[in-house]
């Protein structure tokens, strides 16, 4: 059956749809349930490129030989405040995951901590790990290198970098937590991917073509250059990220990325690396909570230009849009319901 | 003697001239030293509205009882990767000399460390910091609450937020270290006090006016907002940068932060931090400077757009331009060379 119209489908049931699809490619049950965990909360969240709209491309990878289903995920050197791991060419929801755990452990004690990885891959949204420290009344940092080049040097015309996300949260208290999560250009890829399948065309400014002319058709974004944000700035963000979270871990950066779009077979060597910083070694952790949220009140209580109707936090549409889909579901547009019901047929399990 | 051209000044006589300046408004001579050390950098790196160009106001900051000349620089916090600095209200320059010493210090055996600061006050370029650490053969993150707020949280009016600037720098092998050195709006406050020092206008998209229009009058940027890079990611690196150099310190953001341009007198509490990131925790020292050598090939061999005749790397103008002052010496506007007379003869120095 062909379907036109965007349904929504019960975020459990997305969950569960996606731990089965992971277990019917051999991952192992405690595997496939934190896929399924993470993977579900960014579309819980919103993250509409990078959730249960990646699963296809996943399995495809797994079933390529391209990435590992039960990865050994070694701690490969160490000091008091740092680690490097070797993902063993695990998915990135999963070498992350450590990570963050490694982090937190190591900040409980010396204040901060900060541990990269290498033979990762690709994570989904980075506002999945930049939140894990939360829990600890810590401050979570994650950078990645992105796991395809859509963006040159600025000034050029190679596909060198990526968007290479960042993303911060901080705690508060009554308020949602803040958590920054933005990519180094003006849109993201997985953005410019979501607005090809729903059919509609790029704003400019997004993307340019190879002579600088301003791109709005998203599914020619294969020869299009994404744009730094702010120009030289966010073209020297995106290198900066690019080498700490790729080539200080000994991870895939510049001409070395894979287009894990287009090659399902190669490892990527994928980089991140995931910092976290305990609350308590600079402030009474109740207090500054409590001052995040006055850091809301201001924000929101500011005067606003002409019509402008409300001011936002980074994090507010994340905690709003979570609560919504917690109660009525994700949608998921027609083409990629398509996508999912013929892997679930391709997999033998059911469908969405 | 009204002078109408721009002449340039040694940097050794900048950087004597500076230490005159403070020593005669009773600084200490090993602050002073390292105070016209660290502001005669900035004007060799390029810096122009943050090295000699603040003289006359720290000093009036100084004269009004604003600003410590011989600071207590305490550590109120420590654990084995972190520290909490106050600065004692003195100048940013000694607080976050003795920040970045502290983090090398830790980071050494840590692999990483994260000293914030609390009661400090400007501190020129972000860039004199994040490169202490390269000496130690580490990488080096800065970040500053800015000294004065000229922005808003998106789509407000209310000045709430300030540039909040971030440096990044990294070492390399035969090419110059990698210098991010970044305001999260479009053009930094400093930037615009140099367009309206050389009687220039600025460029659409620096700054907007309350009703949301352009504003290119550099003279009447203390009734505008300055725009953030990439719209409302700008203003969420600026909203995070903030809290964490500023709230999580215990130092001022938001609303209690002092416009030190227009207030010589109040205590600012600027606050700070800076991350030193020993490289030998994650790779082979030599190894790594060798990639971004080879990083910098990359970018610098990409294809161009057209009309573009070079692709520039973070950090190098502040390469170029270091050795072309050194050799030839900084360019003093007569508007500012004017100043620095009036203050010589006020302190009864030599002038510049």
């Amino acid at each position: 059956m062909n379907e036109s119209i965007t349904r929504n489908a019960d975020a459990r049931r997305i969950q569960s749809f996606i731990a089965a699809a992971f277990r019917a490619c051999g991952m192992p049950e405690g595997n496939a349930a934190r896929m399924a965990d993470l993977m579900s909360e960014a579309d819980i969240g919103g993250q509409d490129g990078h959730g249960i709209f990646r699963l296809p491309q996943y399995i495809r990878r797994i079933r390529a030989g391209g990435m590992e289903v039960d990865p050994k995920i070694e701690v490969i050197s160490e000091r008091a405040a740092t680690a490097l791991l070797d993902g063993g060419n695990g998915p990135g929801h999963l070498v992350m995951s450590r990570a963050a755990e490694i982090a937190m452990e190591k900040a409980e004690t010396t204040g901060v901590a900060w541990v990269g990885a290498r033979y990762s891959n690709h994570a989904g949204p980075a506002f999945l790990y930049s939140r894990m420290p939360l829990a600890k009344d810590m401050i979570g940092l994650y950078v990645a290198v992105g796991s395809a080049n859509h963006m040159p040097p600025w000034g050029g015309t190679d596909l060198l970098l990526s968007t290479n996300p960042i993303s911060v949260a901080v705690p508060s208290n009554a308020r949602p937590p803040v958590v920054l999560d933005m990519a180094t250009t003006v849109a993201a890829y997985g953005k410019v991917k979501t607005v090809a399948d729903k059919g509609g065309t790029m704003p400019e400014g997004w993307m340019i073509d190879k002579l600088g002319r301003p791109m709005t058709d998203p599914t020619k974004s294969a020869e299009g250059l994404l744009l730094p944000i702010g120009g030289p700035k966010g073209y020297g963000l995106s290198l900066i990220f690019g080498i700490l979270a790729g080539t200080l871990n000994g991870a895939a950066f510049g001409r070395d990325v894979i287009d894990f779009n287009a090659d399902p077979q190669t490892t990527t060597n994928t980089g991140q690396f995931i910092v976290a910083l305990n609350i308590s070694a600079f402030a009474d952790v109740a207090e500054f909570k409590a001052q995040v949220d006055e850091i809301w009140e201001q924000m929101k209580s500011s005067d606003r230009l002409p019509d402008v109707e409300t001011i936002r936090l980074p994090g507010e549409r994340l905690a709003e849009t979570t609560a919504e889909r917690r109660a009525n579901g994700v949608p998921i547009a027609p083409a990629l319901r398509e996508r999912l019901d013929k892997l679930a047929d391709e997999l033998g399990i059911d469908r969405l």
